[in-house]
């Protein structure tokens, strides 16, 4: 094995135009890259079912949902879950937790059902399901925990 | 509450000039969005240590780095830590988990140390921290687990 | 703080008669020591569902239902889930989380309900939800994962 | 696959003899049941290793360290490593998890070693590694999160 590779893998793709492209990209646009597109299909207190058809940007070099990008959902749509039983703010994360389960390719739908388990004074927790939405077979499994009084500090 | 603004969280700014610009983004960005700007400073077999400068694109709304990007880091740059060891190849996700711990702010220097765990023929678990470049201080660790012998199907 | 009551919180009891008695007790009895008293209620093919009233012996000092204790049922509960899909074998872990979201007291019948998310030839994982039977209050949910090609090494 | 077969490996041993004697044991017998053996090196406000020698009775049916016991451990001796920061008391679990990457058979020798990742007000985090004490090979790593305001509820 070639540690220069590990080391290409990493920093491929800097130094080209692309570079300069991301670099210019807005502040703060990281929950737009992950979400755009999502459509929030139930709400309930403490519940809360979106679909969303895998878009081309969130793909990984096997061309299929990159991990890292159900990690954020599970992070983004579980703390809108949580948001949703009247918690005053949607508070930091402690914990994130996924398990994966299996691909879901460019174009397919996906549907992602939170269950708020606790929200209690300071702490949240919430489950987060990503599935096929044809089949209901599960592609991720993780929870969100939640800090809930930020004021100072953790 | 208003469920109605857990929707708007969620949907926000589709349907804007922000969501033709980001349906515009090339496929397969998500790894250079999250890696642009990274630096390799350390590669051994199951050691690796690279160092970044918080990007702008990858704040949260609370203006620190966003949870999902770190969620993601755990992901790129542990897999590439156990591609380090000599295995086949990086294989697929099997659980990744993360602790947040401290918040990183914009253009703030963090550095990412990766500790392979174990790897084996089939499973390979790696352990990750990001810690504030200047203090040491840890901002989140996780760790993040893969099947590596991918040829047909978990 | 005094750094000689931390020794003593986790050295306590030895050197006294509990000491001997614990010595004594016979091998492999953390099996029998966690399930001693649960009850399969229902087994389907990467479904069960138990039942068990919390006996004194699996109290914390806070005189609830120990967090270990929780995370060695949803290691064991969960193993049998997994072994209900006609895995060949019930493999070894992998990887086991919980998250605690509520307190379970003496005597008090809980209820431990197993999904398999995924069986394949070499993964297992099952999702785990202990809960309170009279009310269904979630008291910790777990996911453990399994590695099932077990016939010489990881 | 025998669905019987799960039944009885989960109710196995009830209804002989093994069953009075295990209902006869003390109450909150749990920590010493895990902890007797143990013992305490160092301990430093925010890190804590310990030695044991596996006992025959946190065995399991492969004759190996139970993965039940070593997240027992996890909960224990972290809790114990939050305690030596000064934290006012250890606390309720929030969560834990553990990845399992060796095996420890009867009597050999192991370390557990834990780091307080983080202690805030509130929150505690610690990273526990249990290792084989002749190797230093790394046998299971996890972590460990607690709530530390515990007046009333979380």
């Amino acid at each position: 094995m070639d540690l220069e590779s590990v080391k290409r893998l990493l920093e491929n793709g800097q130094g080209t135009e692309n570079e300069s492209s991301i670099n210019s990209l807005p502040t703060r646009l990281f929950d737009p890259f992950i979400l755009q597109g999502l459509h929030v299909d139930l709400v309930e207190p403490g519940r809360l079912i979106c679909s969303m058809k895998v878009p081309p940007r969130l793909l990984n070099n096997g061309n299929f949902l990159h991990g890292g990008a159900m990690a954020s959902l599970v992070d983004l749509v579980g703390s809108a879950a949580i948001f949703s039983t009247g918690a005053p703010n949607s508070g930091v994360s402690v914990e994130i937790n996924v398990s994966y389960l299996d691909a879901a390719y460019a174009d397919e739908e996906i549907e992602i059902e939170c269950k708020v388990l606790r929200v209690g004074k300071s702490v949240g927790v919430v489950s987060v399901e990503i599935r096929k939405k044809k089949t209901g077979k599960i592609i991720a499994q993780g929870r969100h925990t939640k800090y809930l009084l930020v004021r100072s500090k953790i």
